[in-house]
């Protein structure tokens, strides 16, 4: 039988912390809370800068460096970083059997859209000029963060340039309107995730309201006909729910390969929290295996 | 990359062979179909007759004949049979290493709504009468018979019986009254299912039209709550889309573990053409995966 007692301790975990007010507040917040469980011993971490922003590569033993787990963290395009998320990056690096590209971009309020989107360009852009192939490369990011991977993946679309080799989408944002069913249905069940929240994030990072129907800032509106295939990875527990259900249907209608996958009592983003959460583990153990097949360049 | 000409040969197979008219020349046309691919030479096959309805067992070399799966074909609630899907379950079996139950369910129009559900009822208590734990039954099925494996399960639930380890849907039809708006998005590109022929079997297995949402019927308005891991595979190109990414939101909404994987350029039931279609074995290869997982009491 399933524990729930895991799942429980980090609901009891977050209650007992409700959400600070100031944007500073929650950025230190989300670190804090990030590296309560440091990563391990073996992985080789090195910063790199890049035009404006950080970013971070990351090794585990035995990982091919020529292969890469490019990630954009969550937080609502307004908190998150490399230093919450380090955890979860290192450990999918190794269950993807890759190196790491753990991407600091621009966040909102201060630098609303399109900062984010230009700087996940620039990112690829730049690994890309290492020498790495669009084939070997993979993107992946929880929440906000799996926005992101899509309209980043839109855009070199649009471009006609080459595609990464998969999208690797958990809890995903994709809908700044908020028009989601889940965001009511759930709002009781999900201790992190809620609609006043969301709309102070929609606002900060895309002030105009009429802009975030926008498909580069709501992906769930793009046309995503030729996107690589896509593994979408969501709780059954949170808010977000419609917006991975709904971009699962509207991928699939176009054509795109898609896995979808509900995770029962799961709360937003809850691999994050891997280190103390089986399902957490296993999660990443079904993304390190999707990402690693779809690098190597196998079939479904 | 992925060769397309092994689905363009079948689409075009079937395009040159329309469908019949009458129910008699349509049980035909689907068993020679099915017949055209013969079962591989080291299954074991055995015929067992239930009360009013034939089943047949199945099992490949180092299978577990102590676990099962149990299927029903598809058809529409009125054609199929365990000769028009034998390579399917044959095959699956072998996947998930385990004895296969392949049940001949009585059909419509003849025999309407709730015949095969009853059926489906008496084959499971047929099974546990052998002494097969319910948690080493898988039970699988596609189109109808995938919705006829979720009205199976549904009704366990409802009478508080021990439920099987897990379901198994291949393009399930989950509503029968046809709201599903890829019945119109899907209409052109897809080579089988059109919304005339489905209203066709709807009026032959629920003739009242106002029974048609029963979720007995259409297990897409069914309360889900409390089901096994559900593994739902569907096609990019089929106008049943929509009843598969429907149902999976539904079941993942009342905290199913849901696994639901869209296979582009597929056509309905396309597992059915493993014999020729390498992205039909794939899917029998997942599945089997999945099923053997689940009645061995792993976790996912």
């Amino acid at each position: 039988m399933t524990d729930h007692r895991e799942i429980d301790a980090i609901r009891a975990l977050l209650s007992s912390k409700p959400r600070p007010v100031g944007w500073a507040e929650r950025r230190h917040r989300i670190e804090e809370v990030g590296a309560a469980w440091p990563i391990a011993d073996d992985i080789k971490v090195e910063a790199v800068e890049l035009n404006g922003f950080s970013a971070e590569w990351s090794l585990a033993p035995g990982s091919d460096a020529s292969h890469i787990l490019m990630f954009f963290h969550g937080g609502g395009y307004c908190s998150g970083s490399i230093v919450s998320h380090r955890r979860l990056v290192t450990e999918a690096g190794r269950a993807a059997g890759a190196r790491t590209l753990a991407v600091g971009y621009r966040l909102a309020p201060e630098n609303p859209f399109p900062a984010a989107l230009d700087d996940a360009i620039a990112a690829w852009r730049f690994l890309r000029g290492q020498g790495i192939k669009a084939e070997h490369i993979a993107i992946g990011g929880d929440s906000a963060g799996a926005g992101l991977t899509v309209s980043l993946i839109n855009a070199l679309l649009a471009s006609g340039e080459a595609l990464p080799a998969c999208g690797w989408l958990i809890s995903p944002w994709t809908d700044l309107t908020l028009s989601g069913t889940t965001l009511e249905t759930k709002d009781a069940i999900d201790p992190l995730i809620h609609k006043g929240y969301l709309l102070e994030l929609a606002e900060a990072y895309v002030p105009a309201h009429e802009h975030r129907k926008d498909p580069r800032v709501s992906p769930l509106y793009a046309d995503l006909k030729g996107m690589p295939p896509l593994l979408i990875q969501v709780g059954s527990d949170e808010t977000l729910l419609a917006d991975a259900t709904r971009f699962a249907a509207a991928a699939g209608e176009v054509g795109v390969e898609v896995t979808l996958e509900i995770w029962p009592r799961m709360i937003h983003a809850w691999p994050l929290w891997n280190a103390k959460l089986e399902a957490g583990r296993q999660a990443i153990v079904h993304a390190g295996n999707f990402v690693r097949r779809c690098i190597n360049g196998a079939e479904r």
